[in-house]
């Protein structure tokens, strides 16, 4: 059996599931971008039937990357499956992830469908898959509570029909190791023609087991795990990328088995996701939480240090902390700063967006002393949409708040090129402030969360907000960052407004694949 | 053998070990209030020899509680258990917990001592705690990279000495389920009156599977599981009590044992631990993230709930959630105020204490529309530093902020009972307001973390503020709330400084231990 086990992230996919977590195709590319960084080996950018805007999102992804496998998810449908062979054809290496629902429980209220009539499903949907590529990827949703004799009925179906991996998902997150790991390894004796295909793992977090259970399944001969970059995912998400690829690497004499992953981007991968999708890593999440590495007792660190012989030691560097270097000030010129957001890996698509980012980051470094790679991600963030997709624009602002008066504030903005000023008062500034905008764009939308995260340390850290906007079904998150937290506020609920009013589709409802 | 799971907490010892974590004597008080009240079977309420703080501490939560044994972490000398014991003589039920290290790289380079020292040491501890309680705990620090040989022998001569529970950790967090669950099997057969005593395993997360490898040792015998809330601790920290508890009752077919918590008490556990320690949970951890229990299909959690047969299935409800009720508005009297603070487990000193937090109720509600149960905890929480003990008060504040000039801020604050006011200009308001508090303060201290959370949604929700500073070694947490964000801002700068200034003892250096 080889020794390589194959990261398949899909953090576009059931990453995107999480509530509010739904992301621009450009914020997609974003993340993929740092994914092939990271040496991902297969990226599911999305779910190409379930909105042109998932399409275009897969499409945009399989044209951009060269390195990694590119996947769309497909229900067993033919025109599920056309949608997605169409988004992927432009890849360098593609791949259709089909799945049927094989518990009874699915196939009864969900598909109306008998156990004869899914086996048939699923091997037609192989061959639809195979017109567009031979790298084909089958699921059996809802595995986790499917009878195993029948599972091992379709899997050697789908496997004569050609799939090459076969996926084996814990959907509700209610299984433990020992038990996944017999399911596993049952499946993997009884099936024939097992060993031509690679077996994997998709397992989901509500008793805080998913890492444990797909580890338990590579134990028992997995060599794929379907995971997400922080654990995003629905509810309490999929396992998480880094603490699977850490511990393969860091427990190499267990597991036997290493990844391609470049580790050292993985603290890069999650601060980027996070900051897109507004999910903050909390401080004790092991491997990318800011204590991740902060031990209290030297001598702790230091017996860890001196025992090498038995485990592969992390350190913080390893997995891509210690990266926050200092890199630009007051002084430094246009060619530092574009050099810096190659190195970050940020692409900037015209002289004309180089110069409002180069001026923006001008004016922060009037207010800031050092500036930190967070604080340019965070100002390229504010700036990944384009001028010209801005309805709104904040042009100038200012706030008044006095004990035992209600806070006022005064917002001049353009919308749609004609420059308004409106005044609005509010139960705190911020309130004020959104309040303000909201009395120009009338948007109706709801405000699902308002969260601050200090990007960097010190008081003069620039403060980072997320805004998360809802309307009529669509979800969107707005991102603003400044040194003035009202501002930074202000940036951020505009952000979401502009993404609201650009966005064809960025929560389908009732078409989200539950594997 | 039993099917019951002993529930250790450590959220106030080995959870006040994260950077930053640390608790008042106060704030430890509630927390242990808490747990008790969710039924928790052992609290560790600290290590009572590291410093007059710890001692205090240890010796309130003793006689605080009554429903829950209370124990002292000690090492295994006379001067630390005489301490541990003194602290927890109070208690109902109380207990000592003391350890040596038994790893070779521990013995040689931190103790110093042979293995028949420490064998030796080990003994007399048990003897030396015994004068105090018949209730001795003994953990093998570091037994995970201990010689099996070795701890077959320590555990028999501490069980022959009298030790009522033995405890094997996972210090440094790289366990994996199979090999812990091997570990504990072969501890449990070899060593001469395992039957006698409880067996327990604390477990840290490093690797995301501190919960699977917990579990993993109760499946091979071990009755008491260490754990803390939002599974803070060191570094990733420890096993989360909310997953350890939830997975045996969902999976009590596979585990064969249950708990006495009372699991409709987690979420509010979770928040408090969170409000207190600055330390968010994020969206997607399992059963106590916001999105744990939001599924975004139907049709998947209809399926859920039509299983019930295989799992025992969690509800929100079950854990705490959904507990969110509007109780109180603008024209709430004082004796519902009262009633709910009752019924949120917060104690009122006196009467003038709650003449205080009524005044601030209804401030908060002409500002704000309806008042949750959030709301009422993040305001008494602003209230947990008594008048008496408030060395800063905040009298009034106005900030002005316009774009292109600094913004500005004008503090009025009591210092010592005399009144000062002072202004300043930051980079932002919320830095210029802690500038010009700082004016007045010349605390020096520097500002570690600065974060916010919107305690409620809607746009008059109210903010928390968390700030936490250091200085010389000490660092605390100081919060406020408000709905207007940088008072919110000042209020937890303010309280912050209070701390710093009543602080006995608030970070021990170099005497934490690393179990």
């Amino acid at each position: 059996m080889t020794d390589r086990l194959i990261i398949f992230d899909t953090t576009l996919r059931d990453g995107e599931q999480s509530p509010g977590a739904s992301m621009t195709r450009d914020e997609k590319l974003r993340i993929a971008r740092q994914l092939e960084k990271m040496r991902v080996d297969v990226i599911e950018a999305g779910f190409a039937a379930a909105s042109n805007g998932d399409f275009e999102s897969v499409r945009a992804v399989a044209e951009t990357i060269r390195e990694s496998t590119v996947c769309s998810l497909a229900r067993a449908s033919e025109n599920d499956i056309r949608r997605a062979g169409e988004a992927i054809r432009p890849a360098a290496s593609g791949r259709i992830h089909t799945f049927i629902a094989t518990s009874p429980i699915h196939m009864e209220k969900k598909l109306r469908m008998s156990p004869d009539q899914v086996v048939e499903q699923a091997i037609k949907a192989i061959g639809w898959a195979r017109q567009y590529t031979e790298d084909v990827e089958f699921s059996a949703e809802d595995a986790v509570r499917s009878d195993i004799d029948f599972l091992v009925r379709v899997f050697t179906e789908v496997i004569k029909a050609g799939a090459k991996t076969i996926n084996v998902p814990d959907t509700v997150g209610y299984s433990v190791p020992a038990q996944w790991a017999e399911r596993m390894r049952t499946l993997i004796e009884r099936v024939p023609g097992a060993d031509r295909v690679v077996w994997s793992t998709h397992c989901h977090n509500d008793l805080g087991m998913a890492v444990a259970n797909s580890l338990a399944a590579v134990m028992a001969g997995a060599r794929q795990v379907e995971c997400t970059i922080n654990g995003l995912g629905e509810r309490a998400g999929n396992a998480s990328l880094e603490e699977v690829v850490m511990s393969v690497r860091t427990r190499r004499d267990v597991f036997g088995v290493d990844t391609r992953i470049d580790a050292s981007q993985i603290v890069p991968a999650s601060r980027l996701v996070s900051t897109i999708t507004g999910y903050p890593v909390q401080p004790n999440k092991a491997i990318v939480g800011a204590n991740a590495f902060a031990h209290e007792s030297g001598i702790h660190q230091d017996g860890v240090l001196k025992h090498r012989e038995t485990y592969e030691i992390m350190r913080a560097e390893d997995v891509g902390w210690n990266t926050n270097k200092l890199v630009l000030g007051k002084h430094s010129g246009r060619n530092a700063f574009r050099a810096r957001l190659t190195e970050l890996g940020i692409v900037v698509e015209s002289e004309e967006q180089l110069n409002v980012a180069f001026a923006a980051f001008k004016e922060l470094a009037d207010k800031k002393h050092e500036i930190f790679d967070e604080d340019i991600q965070a100002l390229m963030s504010d700036e990944a949409v384009t001028p010209e997709d801005e309805l709104y624009k904040l042009v100038a602002m200012s706030v008044r708040s006095e004990t035992g008066e209600p806070p006022q504030a005064a917002v001049t903005l353009t919308a749609g090129g004609r420059e308004v000023r409106v005044e609005s008062q509010g139960s705190g500034p911020v309130d004020a402030s959104f309040r303000a905008i909201e009395s120009v764009a009338r948007s109706g939308s709801e405000l699902l969360l308002y969260s601050v995260n200090a990007i960097t340390t010190g008081t003069d850290a620039q403060g980072e907000v997320t805004v998360r906007l809802a309307l009529g079904g669509r979800i969107v998150n707005g991102q603003g960052a400044d040194t003035d937290i009202i501002v930074a506020s202000a940036k951020a609920y505009i952000n979401a407004l502009n993404k609201l009013q650009g966005a064809q589709k960025l929560n389908p409802q009732g078409d989200e694949s539950p594997i």
